[in-house]
């Protein structure tokens, strides 16, 4: 790294950026964008350069699936109606997104920034580098996505839910700005909101049969000698390697099949698969905050940031009334208490169990939640979740991978171990804007 | 039909038969069968012809994985290490496997039957109608395949764990048979033992957008014109079709990326995948023993037997002490109780909460449990599992699947309607011998 790199790495404060880019050219690059990004983190919301990155609407989905077989949009057209979906139905919301983004670009124009839109696919670290702020137009999924390239906290994050009346879009603006956007602008100028800070997950991977190159989920399986080929390149790492992600809802950690998302590059479609229950099942050891390993047996791993608190985890983690009122009425019969359970008891206890699951997504502290913990002689559960500042997880799968936000994956096999932390320099900037 | 082949089936009193088999040719043949078996069953157990279908081991597995790479045995060796697996440990447990094999086959031929051993990956029809009885010899996955060929309910299937250390097998004999086979043979000869009957789920699936034919998990993703033909034949089935398998363990629902198992024909991994949330979660509505429809979102829908009610959907509903835990805590102070909680009163809780959650293989009955539901102003879940007769389901994924014990895929995307019960005519035929 040459010296000017050198210095600019000491400005940035940014370990991150300088796995992502190597060549100096580039650090200097991103160091100018930051001058702009800094400065104007002061005076209020004011970027010169904003990129857009607009989801892929389920209509522009079908469309591309079936773009191979040649369908023209009359045959797209019927084969949605064999499917039973309304052709007319996916068009009009594909239709009010495609309004939404555009009011959104006329809005930053008028106010003489310089606006660049790029759809979900076509986002890379180049518009990252070249803009001073990012405006997600989509979902928390695009959102999702879009923070995954960002590791610059002083570039600020916003997003825009484009089709408000279906999703929730809970990391993005209130959702009567979609429509009522130059507002929503005015008062970001003016200086007239909160940053928000979102802590976020970092990884770290050693061990034996390594392989730190991020998976695209999105992307086709690799051939079997190109993973081979990875393999061979991969070998073991003596010391932890920081892998160039972080997390802001959550990682999972499971085998293949037992994830919600297939590790492309290594799952051999073309074969039997082992055993229905080490396919189900996730072997690993797990030791949190420093404390002794311990073996669990599961359908997976998940560990959370608070904004990720509120998303899956809290699923997987929540209980129902139906179970409450069940372990109460149990409990009433062993301590021999005869106290009528009323509704209104049973909502209030369902609700503090569950409130105690979420907290703030700036708080510096994760959940870890072992997903459907198998137990028998061997795997204990004592401690199917908990809070933690740092957990680590050596992999006694057979092909497993780590999934980072649903969106990048890393094969993660017997052998591998990932540390689990949080670290002030990964927040993510976005903003609170009042309703 | 033919006249003949009518009368066979009138005989035979299996509606599945007729599914699996139209020509007349073949209900002949399987008729005969029959007449051995139906025979045998009034004294003890005395096939003819025996199929021991073998599990793939994992030294099998990682072998035939790279076989394409073409890699010498020091290539799959070095690659293992590689991963962190031991290249002598797996081919130990392969050979355990392997001599456990010929122990059964042997101890079949001094008791002079016909003897047919099948690797889990050639196991088909053919071989389901040439055999008076099946064994499968591996664990509880290599068991669930074999059964879920098997539509006669007088044809005995047995199970023998070929991996005793490593492996539970649930649906297997008690392990010391693995080592002493010939003594199990023999009470099963003399009649000392009892039929362990194990009720099946039956599906129907009506609707638009229909594809009923079955999708073997471990075959190739079809390319996107096959999967376009598929629909192009599919079309809507006005009355209800009776699907060519039977479920020995749960059947689960949900959009292919939130299920254990992708449907390969309809995954297009060259594409962006829609919002995550809509990838996670599956969108449905279900219907209890003809109760109202109720719209659902979460993680899937697993509709369990007897027997799966020990597997899967167990972890799926199962509380940890810890959970149970916090609800008597939080109930004990939310009705201003002074009562300690001691871990003997948790562990008791705890286990009589979870006990409920199992019931008898031989019970006609099924337990659906909605997994790691959503619930917001739109999903309800107010129950989120129970007992039933009968369940609907009518599917609002758009690209999700129905999976059949882990090991057969139908589509299910919306539009389709599934009915889900149980029937006499499906029980499977498998023996209880004292341990």
């Amino acid at each position: 790294m040459t010296y000017r790199a050198f210095i600019n790495l000491l400005c940035l404060g940014n370990r991150a950026v300088t796995i992502l880019n190597r060549s100096s050219g580039r650090l200097l690059h991103i160091q100018m964008g930051i001058r702009n990004i800094a400065s104007q983190a002061e005076r209020g919301f004011n970027p010169a350069k904003v990129a857009v990155v607009t989801k892929m609407t389920r209509y522009e989905f079908e469309q591309q699936r079936y773009r191979f077989s040649e369908l023209s949009e009359e045959d797209l057209k019927q084969l949605l109606a064999l499917k039973g979906s309304s052709y007319l139905g996916l068009l009009e919301r594909h239709n009010i997104h495609t309004r939404n983004v555009e009011h959104i670009v006329e809005s930053l124009q008028k106010e003489g920034m310089e606006v660049r839109v790029v759809k979900r696919g076509q986002y890379d670290e180049e518009t990252v580098r070249w803009a001073d702020a990012i405006i997600s137009a989509g979902g928390d999924g695009t959102m999702l996505l879009v923070a995954s390239k960002v590791f610059n906290k002083d570039q600020p994050v916003l997003g825009v839910n484009t089709d408000p009346e279906r999703s929730e879009g809970h990391l993005c603006l209130p959702v009567r700005y979609t429509h009522a956007f130059p507002e929503a602008l005015q008062k970001l100028r003016r200086g007239q909101f909160r940053w928000q800070w979102r802590q976020r997950i970092r990884l770290h991977l050693e061990g034996t049969g390594i392989n730190p190159t991020p998976v695209d989920l999105h992307e086709q399986q690799l051939s079997l000698e190109q993973h081979y080929q990875a393999h061979r390149e991969a070998g073991s790492l003596s010391k932890p390697y920081l892998l160039p992600v972080r997390g802001l809802n959550e990682i999972f950690i499971g085998e293949s099949l037992s994830s919600r998302y297939p590790c492309h590059q290594t799952k051999p479609w073309h074969l039997e698969p082992p055993p229905k229950h080490e396919c189900l099942a996730s072997y690993y050891e797990i030791s949190v905050d420093d404390g002794p390993w311990e073996k669990q047996k599961s359908s997976g791993l998940s560990i959370c940031t608070g904004t990720g608190s509120k998303a899956w985890s809290y699923n997987i983690n929540k209980l129902v009334e139906q179970a409450v009122e069940e372990v109460l009425r149990i409990g009433k019969a062993q301590m021999g208490l005869d106290i009528p359970l009323s509704r209104e008891l049973i909502e209030k206890v369902t609700d503090e169990y569950n409130k105690s699951l979420v907290f703030g997504p700036e708080e510096g502290r994760m959940i870890f939640s072992i997903r459907e913990p198998i137990v028998n002689r061997v795997f204990s559960s004592s401690r199917q979740r908990g809070f933690a500042n740092r957990v680590c997880v050596r992999s006694r799968c057979w092909d497993a991978c780590m999934v980072v936000d649903g969106g990048t994956s890393f094969e993660f096999n017997d052998g591998a171990i990932a540390t689990i932390t949080m670290n002030e320099e990964d927040q993510l900037r976005t903003v609170l804007l009042e309703n």
